[in-house]
């Protein structure tokens, strides 16, 4: 039995779901799952559909087909996957690993459909965890005076091991327009701040002075606007007059593991759409 | 401009959407919500859909339609509702105000689509409250020796004001067999703990003694058996060692008005589906 | 037997405790709470203490040995409440009638160990909800070329009926700076955003722009910068793509109910101490 | 600078508070953290007491003095930790592995201030992880016919390696009452349910079958009675209908570790103190 996820966009029109619906019905598959959302105020339908085919699909036909009739007729943006091909995921870290433990842990256990072919960083401080966990690790150095060839690097990376996504587990450096480009709507970055409070430098720091009763965890797609990309998940957690710094500092590293593995389980299965900066996040 | 919502439930067949989402385009109708879900274990289909109509349909014809042609063809379940028609609720209490008062406060603040045409109470401690709110309040005691006499009492009185459904906001008294087969489905509780956990009586005691760290409460359906109904809602807060047992009872109050009034709100929105002791809630 | 509350703030020494357990020790009073905290980085000591006096004291003459001695040695800042004069709470009110509704049905349920001597507002339009309740209902236009006027009649009401604090439930005025500080520390706000995301006006519109996947709302005391007061309480409930602005306001409302209701409780049962724009809340 | 915590409970006195704190300022300590509480029910004081010592202390002649006066005019139970000596953690295993992994991965981060100097389990499969995080790992088959020997196979262990307190990363066999007596208030567990609804096996599919809207985890001490010890920490995630048990589990194993994680991180830093069948946790 094979499965597929069919993740779909277009102008709000009379009859699309019936026309999908006729469509995997026709080609012998059997619905399992359908979400669909409309945007109101733009007018955009969404709709993420899961399918199995007991008998063995041509699926290059069964997308052409689709391609040249409903897809067309609607004007959809749409993707196409199938389940078994597991996405190839990057990792970018610097120095903190509570993230990283985390990601590997979970993707140790099985609980990940997803490859990690590798590790990238700025410093060198994180490979015995690499090695523990036996992922190869590649150190690209990102001074000021090396950007444009430590993004080349990267690039060459991303490109040789064929990575579909870019997740920032605490990687604290900057990543360049170029690369957003090449990444767009791949890139997924955890911020710790229940953003937009507190986006930039230190928030937890800020949090503290500013005494909030409550802190968050930020996962969202990374664009040139810092901080500013599509919201992918959040979560928080109550603080109070007795937590120092460093407590939401602990406090926060429970945060950040918990919303970033949701994140990345949400993006490896099909399940976020971007549109307008906003996600549309079907469980 | 009309808005009907439409409720369904079947055994799981290839093309129910297609039919049901075609048949609306077919009557003018436009979908402005459509969910469904396959209860995979028990192949049981459900959806929920709302449609506008802008010119005026005539809903008798359409739903004759429907049942000879769609509903047949798929031995469908199915209940379709105006939502002009506001769902009419009785209020069933005891001596505790604070649900009470919730309720009529939102009721009030137009929060609620519904009408509150009675209140009925085995005690007459509340009825200030229903004369400060303006509704109609019945003293109905409900002692051992006149309980075949209450209920009937209870029963005249929904029937002459038309009642749809029930919520028991903390009424601590027994609902008649016969009562909860004439509102199957449509009599809703607040029971003050995390259910299955300390179903019955004194909760909160049972929670303090057992050392609890978070306490909850249930809005389920009163089914015959005591507390084993389909839960709608439900909600949860910490407590801690310095909390009294009075403390777990003002805390559970707060959950107690927010649970049942979210379980009213859902029920009378149409977006709870009931199937084999469990509820489907389309948010 | 009669309660007592003792709050004292000040820089952090030795012996501190001991020396205010003695005290209330040597004055038979047996203490039934005390928490305490230190504000390490600015080395403040927090102390929050409650006792019981089975035989009657004479509170006047304890407060005034309390002054000369310990309070003197540590140079203190404190407070000393008994618990049966109840504080006296004016409620400023515009349109919204939502926290109105929420506040007076806890009031009227015996929850909140305060007086309302009268509401203020702005507008007419909630009067008939004051009426129900039968709370004095003062309507005292604030348009732009009356405020000088509006805030003297602000003032003497207040002076009139001996207010302690002010709550401002979704009161959507300037409050004068005399105002603010002849109630410094005593004025209550409720902020429908999660602050300090979206401080301002519009906030559920800002935050479904932005996409977030939780929303909140704030309660804290009112400083002359607008909503960077001290905070006493935030909550927040989740969000997604299928939820409107309507929904967002919705949502919103009941959180805004709750988190002002705990605000009252925990400033009314003098559990809230400030120092430096933040607070310190003994549960 | 040396740190040490002081727990200590006792039939609640007058002056208790006085004494200790007296007592910490004579042997020039400086009080950095004092929580205390009082069971009212029960008339039993708890305290919680962090000092540090500037000058080098000669603690065992600190606790000779505290035993032979203020512990005994008092007759206190108390407790003395030198925050320097971290305690020795023993895990027990199955076939699990997310817990594992995380408290594997959340002692590696330096984020618990314990040792873990070994792992033991009764199957052989969870031995790479401990290799791969370089823990001595020894497998004890616990089958019907061996119980005896695999318990004193066990206590020679923990023995040999002077283990302080045992948790159970979910491991899937009964702790023998022998062994629970030699670690009276100190075998953690980790229970897949919010306790006590769903105690004993298959908890998530219980709870699938009620149809609840919530499910939990629950972390507490390990007694004769199953599932029945004193809860320390639980937490709570929502489930919906769209839900399968295989989600359920899913869910579940992040409540799981993130409960049992903040269970470990408490009881290691001597935040936990356990009366009548309840904890006080002093956050």
């Amino acid at each position: 039995m094979q499965k597929i996820t069919l993740l779909i966009h277009c102008k709000d029109q009379k009859g699309i779901i019936a026309a999908v619906t006729s469509f995997i019905s026709k080609v012998e598959g059997n619905i399992t799952y359908l979400d669909q959302h409309v945007d109101v105020e733009q007018n955009v339908f969404f709709m993420r559909l899961e399918s199995e085919f007991l008998i063995a699909a041509d699926f290059a036909n069964v997308k052409t087909i689709f391609e040249q009739t409903i897809a067309k007729d609607f004007s959809m943006s749409w993707d196409f996957y199938v389940k078994e091909i597991k996405p190839k995921m990057a990792l970018f870290v610097s120095k903190y690993n509570h993230c990283l433990y985390d990601i590997l842990g979970r993707f140790s256990a099985g609980e990940l459909n997803i490859e990690i072919p590798l590790i990238i960083s700025n410093h060198n401080d994180l490979k015995p965890i690499a090695d523990q966990f036996n992922v190869p690790f590649y150190h690209v150095p990102f001074a000021k005076e090396c950007r444009e060839e430590a993004e080349q690097q990267q690039i060459a990376l991303l490109q040789k091991y064929q990575i579909n996504f870019i997740v920032l587990a605490r990687y604290m450096q900057i990543i360049t327009p170029k690369l957003i480009s090449l990444y767009e709507n791949n890139i997924i970055n955890i911020h710790h701040s229940f953003l937009p409070a507190f986006p930039g430098a230190k928030p937890y720091h800020s949090a503290f002075k500013r005494g909030v009763k409550i802190i968050g965890a930020t996962s969202h797609y990374v664009t040139e606007e810092l901080d500013e990309g599509p919201i992918i998940e959040q979560d928080i957690t109550r603080v109070s007059h007795i937590n120092s710094v460093a407590d939401f500092i602990m406090k926060g590293k429970d945060l950040e593991r918990t919303v970033l593995a949701r994140a990345i389980k949400l993006h490896s299965e099909r399940k976020v759409m971007i549109y307008d900066n906003k996600t549309v996040v079907f469980y």
